[in-house]
This record gives C-alpha cells, structure tokens and sequence, in this order.
C-alpha cells in the first residue's frame, strides 16, 4: 500500500504533492462508500480517536466524529468546556492523560497556532489538526481542492481566488499552499484591512475589487467574516463589507462564463454572500461539506496505517 | 408490512388513527425486547441518526438516544451550545450541512412553534419534531396514550383530564389531539391565566376546579408548571398554585375509584403534586419512561422504512 | 467465578481486603488487553452504563467512558448543566428516570457526600461512586494501589505519605481506607489549616513537614490544591503553599533512596509539584493514568455480575 510521508496531519505546509494525490484517490473510494445504503467499513475497527476540542466548533467536529464512526472507530470527545483545561492543567498533561488511556490519534483544534506541532514532538500517537488559530486547518484545504477537482477535472492550472477575510483564517492559508502544491495560480481579494502585511512573500495577486478577482478566476473561494475573531477598529463595518466585497447571484452571472463559488461556512447570508449567490448552480458548498466526510475518512485511514 | 401514512413525524395533527395503532403494535414488540436480557436489536444497523437540540432537554434526548442505541443506528449528537448557530447560521443552513454528511434521520427539539414543518419541506431525511415550541411534542402524546392503554386496556371511551399549565405546553396540544383521533374525551383544568383563550375550540371540557375535575376523569394527566416558560405577573404564586391545583394522595384515594395519574416530568414534588401522591399505586409516572423508550424506538424504526 | 462482596462499589470503606484483591486480578488482565492492538474485549455487549455527572470532571469521565466501551458496554452520557436538575427536579428522581430507561449501571459523581449511598438504597442498578463531595472516590484509591502495587511489587507494609490538601480530597479518605485495608502504613501531611482537625481518629501519622515525610516513605502521593474548593482565608497563598510543601526533583534525588512519586492529578506545575519533579524517573503518574482504565474496567464487570 502506499503511504503517506508523514506521521501526523499538522499543516498543508508539511506534505508533499504526491500526499495530497493520495489522500484524493483514497477520499474518492471513500466518497463511493457514502453514497451506498451501507456507508461504514471496518477499517480502523480497533482504533481509539480523541477530539479534543479546545475552541468550539459543530460543523467540523461532526464532520471528523461521522468520519471516525464509519471507519468502524472507537471515539471520545473531550471539550474544553467543563474540563480539567480550566483548572489550570497544561496542554502537554491534559494530551498525555488523554494518551496514557492508550487513544491511538488525536484530532485537535486549538486557538493557539502551532499547538499540534508543539504536541507531535511529544508524544506518540497520529495528530490530526483540526484548526489551529489563524494558523492551518489542513483537512479544509484539501476537501476544498478536493471539491474543484471533482467540479473541474483537476487543480493544476486552474486560477482560484480567495475572498474575503485571509488574515484571520486559517482556511486562507492551508489552501494557498495546497494550491500552490498543485499547480494552481492563487489570488487573494479583500479591504486593505483584511490582507496581511507580507501577503506578497507567498506568491499570490492580490485583487482589491471583487469583480476583477471574479473575472480573473475559474473558483471563487469565498471566506467566512470571522466576526468572533476581529478586535480593533480598522475593519469595514458589515454593511461596507457587503456593499464593496459581497457577491451576488447578478454578479456571477455578468462573469458570462463558468464559475466555481465555494465557501467553508458557516455562511453570514447577505454579507459576504447573497442567498441567491450561495443556492445558485454555481455553487458547491453543500458538496464541500460532503466532501469534508471523505476526506476526513481518508486522512484518518492513511495515517492509521502510520502506526 | 404496514407502513404510516408520513415521511415525518412532526406532530400529531397530521397522523391518521391507524397510524396511532400501528406505531402502538410496534411498541408492543420492543418493550417486549426492553425487558429481554439483550435488549439490542439490529433493525437500524446502516442508519445515521443527528439528534438537533436547539433547546435544552434530558430525558427527551437521552430517551430517543437509548431508543437510536437499541436499535443499532450510529447516533451523532448536536446542541446549540457551542454550535455554528451561536456564529449567526440559519437553521435552514445548519440542518443542510448536517444532512450533506449523508445523514439520514433527524430529530429536532427547537424553540419555534413549526420549525421542523418549515425543514420538513425542503430536505430529504425523515424528521421527528421532538418538541417545537408551545406547539406539539407527539412521542410525549403517543408515550401517555400507549401508558393509559397499557393501564386500561383502551384509550377510546376513557376520560382523560389534562391539569395545571396548559397554555405554555407542548405536551397538551399534541395529548388533545391524540385522545381525541383515539375516541377519548378530554378536558382541561387550571386557573384562567393558564389557559389558552380560545380552547373551546378544541372541542374540551374545561374544570376550573380541581376535585371536580378528578371526580370526572378515568385519568389525570398533571402537567408541569414550566417556570422557564413564564413572563409577566398574571400566574398565581407557586404556594397559590399548589394550594388551588397541587393534587395529594388524599385526594386521589377520597374519589373512591380507580384512577390513574399521570406527569410527563421533572415533577416540581410540592407544586402540582406531593411525594405521597407522585409514588402512589395510582401513579404510572415511571412507566410513562419507560415506554418512552420503547415509543421512540418504534416511531424510528417505522419511518426509516418510509425512505 | 469469584464475587464482589458488594453490589455497589460506594466507597472503599464498604469493601473487604479480598474485594480489593479480586479487582487488582482481574485488572492485571485487563491491562493486559489494553497494552494488546485489539483493546476491545465482548464482556459488556448487552449492558447500557449511564455516566451520570452532576460535577465536571475530564478525565475520570473520559476514563471510565473508555472502560466501558472497551468492554462493549452502550454509554449514556448525563451531564448535570443543560440537564432538568437545572428545572428543580429531585436527584431521585432524575435517577429514576434514567433507571425507567432500562440502564443497568450508574457512574456516578455527586457534589453531596453520600449521594451515592443514598441512591443504592433506593434502585435496582449497580452504582459506582465516581466521586462524592469530598468524602470518598474509590476508583482513585483502587488505582493508586494497583500503581503502587505495580511499581513496588506489594502494598502491604509499605509506607506511603499522602501530602497536601487532606481536608478537601475525596482522593486522600478513599486512599487512606485502601492502604489500611491492605496492611501499609499511612502518613498524611500539610499545612494545619488543609488538615482535618479529627485526623487522629483515621490512625494516620501526621508530618507538619515535607522533608520529614518524604524521608519516612516508600510513596509519596502528592495531591492537588483544590483552588476551587476553597472557600474563606485561612489557606496559605499559592506561593506559600509552594515554598514550603512543595516538591522538586532534587529534594527527591537528595533522598538517597528510591521514592515513588505519585499525584492524582490534574498537577498545578510549579505549585504543588516542580515539572522536573513531575517528569522525574520517580513519577508514575502517567502509568496512574493507564491503570486507572484497566482498574475502571474490573470493577465495572465484577458489578454486572452480580446482577
């Protein structure tokens, strides 16, 4: 069988593009799985998997549990809320309890970035991570890429851009690099405000009109406002982000040609999407979220088999 | 094999009598397996099953998770604490996410009056309403008649009197119904500002007093004061409440008949009914639970087989 | 089979010294099961465990959740927040209904001392007290015992110091009980305000210095300072607490003889323990951690034998 190059799901940034590859080829028998009558398999049978949950979530953390339900895994969610974390205990020992139970992997969302990689040099069991502040949330990136592959037929040399809120997402820049890693020419489009300082060092174009990004692109990936994460003043109030970056159904159709709309969710409707823009045929979101199942059945599996 | 006349179960109003009958034989058969030492059977082995809790609840969810649990399905749990519903979703949006997981029945609890209607018409699952509001909560109803069948043989014929708050419950609507597609005859009783203006149009007897109202009835069905649910100042005090309303052994044994008394719970003990009452031979309250379960099971596993 | 001379495991005070043997057999077997790659064993196919938590707790709720899917057993999970406790229901109550669902065993943890106890006599399931107030946690004791047992080849005769906050700790009443039932000598020691005044009466030596009683013991079990147990003033502060009872690697070293280092945790670093301390060759806190299932996992299936 053919493996992964790593032992842990930290980062986009880590793997090679013959992982990613891989994890596609493994996702679309997974994906075959779900759309039959009997969606579980026995794969990771004796396999214990912790979520441990240090921010909330919903979508992502069900998305992970009905993955590692259908492998057939043993599963325990641990949250931050109501537990030994607010008594004062640190990452490391709250992991190593978690592991002392003998839990063969770790799917972690954390607000701190880099707190999986810090955990990987640590202790022994696969990590998946699940987000990790502004930092990486590598299985969105790639059910994302996985979604304009099943829409487009591949990613390589297909133009994306990236719309919206790059400095406060973690989305942003896993799939910059999962992009970059396949070929694909990556743009960036959102108020001043919102781009980071050193956007250019990664080697994308940065659009300051949406309508230029969208006549650009062959996939417009639109983020999520990350309204609990912004702090300071800078940012265009609501009504001034839907009125100069919002998109609606009417632009997308004046594109005059096919176009991919893509976001990771939740979506605030009528700020940086219009309900006729998100329900439109140009749409895959409820895919990506489909999609998010496989993928994550996929990267669990390989890394499984990492020991 | 028979089959119900809906897709959904989302209140009592829209099932058939027959229907009523058929989930009743169906809830025959599993509280027969209840009682077995292995009380797992594998009928729902390939469903996935979200239990959505936009409103606190216990016994409700625990009873359809023990119900999903005995019947094999692969259950994911979601509340609204800690969700994407707290970052602004619509529950249009929430519920499609979900059920783009391939998910393929739901049971929903939520605070406004029709809101698993409005889902049922624009997804694909089965959904069972599990409390919408003030509105209906139709496996209580189903609970209460099979518990005063169990108890008396027959629900047609049988006097049923509904006691205490019956303006904010959801479990009073959907009992009204239920008895009378059974052929009972139901009344109401409690203080003016507990119940609803227009009842009479339900077609209920109404007792303003309360030993009139047991000296009438075959069963009492007693409901709980729901305090969470009061605003402004009409209500009587608790002491008023339970002084007027609250319903002891005494009571019950001076009727000189056979009664049976009834309470959905949590019993506020000293308000709508004493200890003495509560634990007394009258009382089928903790079979009520019990066939909760054995309900829940059967209303699953017959609209699994609606597709 | 060997028995259980209980129905219940309520606390080590009600357990005989041939109880305590039996569960450390049968958990050197089930530690077997845990270190082997299918952890899983069939033992509890058909029994439903509630873990019915009215205080939070992390990892002794995430521990036994882990006992009992290992031992096939189906898990119901109750938490007291976002539960009908919160609606005024009575404990009894609330129990009895889990109980109407057909649950054959309760984990339970209680801030009241004796909650527990009260219930056992009241219900037909077996109860494990998973904690009660600050009166007795026998799984902790179990599993500090078979660590010791573990490390030391024996219990009896040995000397072990529990050092810290005695008076709040469930952990150090249920330890004493345990060390004494299996023949060591006990020492507690601490601060004179976190030190019961009737402390004499358990047959406890009593050390007003940590340095004595380090010096005196084969076992140091250092427990938590329960910042969030303690109420009025006449604690030392943290740093206080830290200078004079706490416990770093080169006190430990300085020792000249082997010392097994112990803590229940979750550790206050720099407070109660130094981290090098902590992570010292002394420290089986980790190896507390793995036993602590194993343990968990014998006593939950020496009680369902006993119906």
């Amino acid at each position: 069988m053919q493996q992964l190059s790593v032992r842990h799901l930290l980062g986009i940034k880590d793997i090679t593009p013959q992982d990613i590859q891989l994890i596609f080829e493994t996702a679309d028998q997974f994906k075959e799985v779900l759309n039959r009558p009997i969606k579980k398999v026995p794969s990771l049978r004796d396999v214990t998997i912790a979520n441990v949950f240090f921010e909330n979530s919903t979508r992502t953390r069900l998305s992970f549990e009905l993955a590692e339900k259908r492998l057939s895994a043993d599963v325990i969610n641990f949250s931050a809320s109501g537990s030994s974390v607010k008594k004062g205990e640190t990452l490391l020992d709250t992991v190593n309890n978690i592991l002392a139970m003998k839990v063969d992997m770790i799917v972690m969302r954390h607000s701190s970035p880099g707190a999986p990689h810090f955990l990987s040099r640590k202790i022994n069991a696969n990590i998946v991570n699940a987000g990790d502040g502004t930092h990486e949330h590598p299985t969105q990136a790639l059910l994302d890429s996985f979604s304009i592959r099943e829409r487009l037929g591949e990613v390589g040399g297909k133009k994306i851009a990236i719309i919206g809120d790059i400095t406060h997402s973690r989305v942003a820049l896993s799939n910059i690099f999962a992009l970059q890693k396949q070929g694909a020419e990556v743009a960036v489009c959102g108020p001043p405000t919102l781009l980071p300082k050193h956007i250019g060092e990664l080697g994308v174009k940065v659009f300051w009109n949406v309508r230029e990004a969208l006549q650009w692109c062959d996939v417009a990936n639109v983020l999520r406002i990350q309204l609990e994460r912004q702090t300071g003043k800078l940012f265009p109030s609501l009504r001034e982000y839907a009125l100069y970056f919002g998109i609606n159904k009417k632009m997308l159709d004046e594109l005059n040609k096919e176009i991919v709309l893509m976001h990771p969710g939740p979506i605030n409707r009528g700020v940086e999407l219009t309900s006729d823009a998100a329900d439109s045929h140009h749409s895959v979101i409820l895919d990506q979220v489909e999609n998010g199942v496989a993928i994550r059945m996929a990267v669990l599996y390989l890394l499984a088999s990492k020991g």
